[in-house]
């Protein structure tokens, strides 16, 4: 095999490549400047050795000398109170840009399949205890479950709960995320489940102000 | 043109059928067995003379000789306190079928477009208020808003509820289907708003119920 | 079943039509005016009754009382030398509307799978013979097969070509559509056998016109 | 910026790649083991150092110490009567695949835009007439011009017949790519180009080998 062939092999590991895409991926470094590519090994380098994860959330965060924390766990400005736990690293991007969530974080690492109980060895179960032992001690009132909604995200909140349970004896609130229609949605194509939740939480108030009769 | 090709012309008026398909669905017919197109051009005699409106609810429906309600309007083991506002016809299927709605429904007959103010002609805001009127003497507790969730649909609901701020001060509960994470959703690509909504309504309880402590 | 239930039933054997697609066709006949309606019954009416095969093409077309031969058929300025074998009536419109044929046409009626052997009934290979027989008196110089590229489109070829085996050795051209790129087609994305027919097909002379030496 | 930002922003560069999937090619590599990245960042830098363009058809190859010609101009076994121009270099590897072309190649670098007529510095036009030189020595006879089938391709084959003008004079023969049907078209769906061009380059034998009459 060639440098070009054994190169396109390694992209083809990246997320979503293809053969075709991953050979294109070679091409392209062919064709860029040297210094484009030299950045390139370089920052990839840098990540992984400037990178790790943090030892509260678990999420990646280039560390510096003196904290194993991440920026979002050391900010004594985020409501400690709360900690959502999500399943990947890239699921706060949106949820820090929605500016509607000021709490910490959990990086769970991913789902349990519904189909394969014995899968729990990547995801941090056990870490998430004890993380929560330590939380609690610093004011954490509600863990709050942001899985997906699907078969394994329900599997994975259902989970979830059992371990949380004990801390839920002790006055942990545990909550999952609002259930109901999402932006886009229409009536004629929603599934029996999401209407059933749309109706159930369904808001008491609407957008009008009613001001009080005299 | 030939007979073939105005026919065409008016297949190409349904929703979503385009020259092509139109075409196709003339020579469906003339491929099909006499029996098929005569049931189908009867049928749709049938269902022009042999449907109306429903008095209350304005949806279509077949009608028989001694009434002008539909067969959800007319029937008395339904929940006449709950009166769901739906765009269409076509919006009901779900909700029926998801077993999750036993009340009442009014087909509101479209949604109102934000950049075109006068285009109310079309919907029912006049007779949704007469209705309502009707059904307050008959027990009506609760209008539940079910627009979909975009721009022109919330622009309905606002309007709606305009209409309905009369009632609500004579104490009609006005609400609107819940917002959040709907069946398939992944937080990764969900919107700021969709997000904001599964927040605000997280429910505060799990799946599991835990037995209280002794 | 409601009437409204039934003729959505009738609209779900349209091509290409789900069940939800059928019943937005009821509302939409529901919600048009009387006219356009009777204007469709009528229609699809005239259609089976004014619509029939042409004796020689077995296309449909819109017949008078004198003839029983389409207009292309009994268009003597049509090429009569060249027949085009194709599979369905929708097939002509954009040969027509290239402007680049002007022979007769035979409509197969179909394709001939290559898993089902027994499949040959509804194709019009006996009836094919017989048009061969009379055009061939009438000056018929080559046929032209134009199947779909795709397995049953080819296996139909094939079939066609064994029907007219006879006439062939009686001096009758049989020919089969080009094979090569067609537009849009990018070299990267191309299959070997798309490939193999553009490398054989090329052809000898570009877009320009070299003068002659002098 | 952090490294992981900066690294997202560099794999944005790369083709057909967003922001999102950028972000997660990052988490990717900070998943994987040590040996992968460093696998990664030393073919990286091996493709780059010891890849080079080859003097004769300027596609890129694995260039060893007493080489500047790439496996297949260097390969006596190839036909050096044939040149086929190509657009890039991932063309070759369908043809090459196909297994029904054993000329040589030329990599023209792209295409030339039918609305930036200045665009010509990154396709290597002048390269070409010099190539064609030195290979018309070497026994030259065809060069194939294979470029998209749309309107940048079909300019570039404008442009190139034009720059190719004085060799065919001499007798060099210039063709392009058959146009027609490729694989899985329906003639229901073709566009008016590929039907002309499928008519036109109609093959007058098919499938079947009629013995001689005799």
């Amino acid at each position: 095999m060639t440098p070009i062939e054994r190169l396109a092999l390694l992209f083809e590991k990246f997320p979503g490549i293809g053969p075709r895409q991953a050979q294109r991926f070679v091409y392209h470094l062919l064709t860029q400047d040297g210094e484009y590519v030299s950045s390139l090994t370089s920052l990839i380098q840098d990540v992984r050795s400037g990178v790790r994860e943090c030892a509260m959330c678990f999420r990646f965060f280039a560390h510096g000398k003196t904290t194993n924390l991440c920026s979002i766990c050391s900010n004594s400005e985020r409501d400690h109170t709360l900690l959502m736990i999500i399943e990947r690293d890239a699921d706060i991007t949106p949820i820090e840009r929605s500016k509607t969530y000021n709490g910490l974080y959990f990086v769970f690492g991913g789902t349990i399949p519904l189909l394969d109980q014995h899968h729990t060895k990547k995801t941090r179960g056990p870490a998430l205890r004890a993380i929560i032992e330590k939380r609690l001690q610093e004011g954490l009132k509600e863990v709050i479950l942001a899985f997906s909604v699907n078969p394994d995200g329900e599997n994975t909140t259902r989970y979830v709960e059992v371990q949380l349970a004990p801390f839920q004896e002790k006055g942990l609130l545990v909550s999952i995320l609002g259930r109901g229609l999402s932006t886009g949605s229409e009536l004629e194509y929603a599934d029996a489940e999401t209407i059933k939740n749309a109706l159930k939480n369904r808001s008491k108030q609407g957008f009008l102000e009613i001001p009080p009769e005299e």
